[in-house]
């Protein structure tokens, strides 16, 4: 799936961590991040939501490339071969982030990922702004595909906004997280 | 050591991520960061750097207790014995994530840790406000004691800025990481 954002506020993320907070709450589920250009911004943006210990279980900056493969198990050769901004990389880390923060043996109920080009560089051979955002659960992995304008902070927060609106409408059956 | 500090702003933050970038840079050093009260602050400030790609391995946001001994290696008696918000649960986690974020089998030269009580309410019998902060090399690992005013908010800001003008004093060969 392919998405062009415009330009998202702080207000929208925290907005929207806000109500990721809220529905998982309410459902007893957990999430577990996984991000590499947003760089702590998604789990951070959520822990600033009061209450959030009781859903977020933590986050794994894999910022080098290395640590995808290492930490969050993603494909060592997927990312050889088509770098680390790419649809099923983001699918592989919020599987992996799942797992990698698992409690008494019980992956997070939710992993959710971002990989992409904030700049001022391109990356991989993808333009400045190419972001992949995953949500992954028991049913399987979706990524999307995300285009945004501005610099590199402008393309992180939007970024971070984007995948928490797809996770509280993931969180309320709104959106498939298979089959893609 | 106990330090006590004031209002600290996302400015001052951001020069100190600069410093520590700039820094390690010129060393050819990495830094790895565990955090959990700042939730990921602390590697998104990094993050937020041009050029931070060459010395920032990545983080973990161990947000849950137990990550902190799943992920990170802390040793799990010392978190039931004493909670998560201790000078010896600091050093391990900064102990800790510089071996989590191996590439190639060598450890981040630097890891930097924080735990503590953003609030609003008291955590393991610990005040709000009550944080320490961990920077460990090869040559060990040392722990600082702060105690913060303000909100949630500040309080994490104010971590973000008091660790990260410790870690740029440290690369500079300033500060002991061994023997506290």
């Amino acid at each position: 799936m392919t998405s062009f954002a415009g330009a998202s506020s702080g207000a929208d993320a925290a907005r929207a961590a806000r109500a990721v907070v809220s529905e998982l709450t309410a459902r007893g589920e957990t999430v577990a991040v996984a991000e590499s250009l947003t760089g702590g911004l998604v789990v951070a943006t959520l822990v600033g939501v009061p209450g959030a210990s009781a859903v977020v279980r933590g986050g794994v900056v894999a910022y080098a490339t290395p640590v995808k493969a290492s930490v969050l198990g993603v494909d060592a050769e997927l990312l050889a071969e088509r770098g680390a901004v790419d649809p099923e990389v983001a699918r592989q880390m919020a599987a992996g982030v799942r797992s990698a923060l698992s409690v008494d043996g019980e992956a997070a109920t939710w992993g959710i990922s971002t990989t992409g080009v904030a700049g001022p560089d391109p990356q991989d051979g993808k333009p400045v702004g190419t972001v992949f955002v995953g949500i992954a659960s028991a049913d399987g992995a979706t990524a999307w595909e995300l285009h945004l304008d501005g610099d590199r902070d402008a393309i992180r927060h939007a970024t971070v906004s984007e995948l928490l609106a797809r996770m509280s409408s993931a969180a309320d059956g709104a959106l498939p997280t298979a089959g893609e």
